[in-house]
């Protein structure tokens, strides 16, 4: 570490996974391809689909209509209703239940796994995700992530960007806020950890809505922008 | 795995931390002996009073009376109680700290780190501990623990042996309770757990309370009894 590196007073790095360090959508179109085939001509877009509901399922949960549940529990209800709205009423139960585990299998982006062994190094680790813990332990072992704890929704039984996730998370790790990065691709997830008093570190990821959909750079201020996690790591002497 | 191997059903084993996977006496004794000196003449009998306070100081959030709070911060006001008791009034704040980390720098019984390696391989493993998410990362970073998430107290928001701390164990991986083993030298433990539905593993550590004063059988039934971590990644097949 140098006395100028960027973030010297930090102790945990927190993460974002979905997108900032898993390819989701590739991951969950071969899941889709494989265990669909050809009923659905476009897994890439059934993708896209699923994860279209992403957030309006969770708005039940951050509003109080919907007692808080596993994101696994949300992503099956949202999988039915991809599959209704294609008239594919007859998937039997076992390959719903298969499908769903298609967000327990997704492939990290190259950079992730090497940068995060080097990071480890020099800080507390762990990934601050609106998946639950059983998820995260899948993407870990699937992609070898060293995660010293796994903090997240499932730790604060609310989801990002609820103030309640980010800040169990810092006190996870007994740090202060400002002692405490959020690592994301998305600005809004950025936003909602600054407005908690955590620092921020956004990651590109040009192709994670598909080639060339993807943010590329911060909407708004943050404490480092980094092309990926290694330039990440290099930027915070590690 | 054999078809023999008991526990065949198994998908997850969580672990009692003090006493089972660490020898907590012989390490806080240690750190007193090396911060405060010749001022405690006894470093075990200091140990083993502080320690004396843990189940009373547990009860009062377990009770109800106190909101749950890290174990770090009782551990700490039962330091205080424990100086106090000493006639060591003038013990300065930075030095209280710096004791009550002791229980951050507890080191391992010698067959641990080997035997989490290997059950590693066939099980999901976690603490599932009365101490706080740091303290455990900080015991799993000294003494190469490698585990997949840590559950326990601080999870659950209340301490053993409430139902709620075994439950949330064995829900965070997705686990019905008899697919889940708690592990632990404690028959008491293992007691509240088994009335939980989980399975039970009994660790003899017959010199956790120093020489020959630790359990070394299970007060009641159990599932598997093993003399140590090793043993029981031999009976368990992994």
């Amino acid at each position: 570490m140098t006395a100028s590196a960027p973030l010297h007073d930090v102790r945990a790095l927190v993460f974002d996974v979905f997108g900032t360090l898993v390819d989701w959508r590739s991951s969950v179109a071969r899941e889709v391809r494989q265990i669909l085939g050809p009923r659905v001509p476009d897994p890439e877009a059934f993708a896209d689909d699923w994860r279209d509901q992403y957030q309006p399922a969770m708005e039940a949960v951050r509003s109080g209509t919907l007692p808080f549940c596993k994101l696994d529990v949300l992503h099956r209800h949202n999988l039915d209703r991809v599959l209704a709205d294609r008239g594919l009423h007859d998937v039997d139960e076992t390959t719903r239940r298969e499908l769903n585990g298609a967000w327990h299998r997704l492939d990290a982006w190259p950079d992730v796994a090497p940068a995060l062994l080097r990071l480890r190094e020099r800080f507390r680790i762990a990934p601050c995700s609106n998946g639950n813990i059983s998820l995260m332990v899948d993407l870990a072992r699937r992609n070898g992530f060293p995660w010293d704890a796994i903090v997240g929704a499932e730790l604060a039984r609310d989801y990002k960007p609820k103030p309640v996730v980010y800040l169990h998370a810092a006190q996870a790790f007994d740090c202060e806020p400002a002692q405490t990065v959020m690592v994301a691709a998305h600005s809004s997830d950025l936003a909602a950890a600054a407005a908690c008093g955590l620092r921020t570190a956004f990651i590109a990821r040009p192709d994670e809505h598909g080639p060339g959909r993807g943010e590329t750079r911060a909407a708004g201020p943050v404490d480092v922008s980094a092309t990926d996690l290694l330039d990440l790591a290099r930027q915070l002497g590690a």
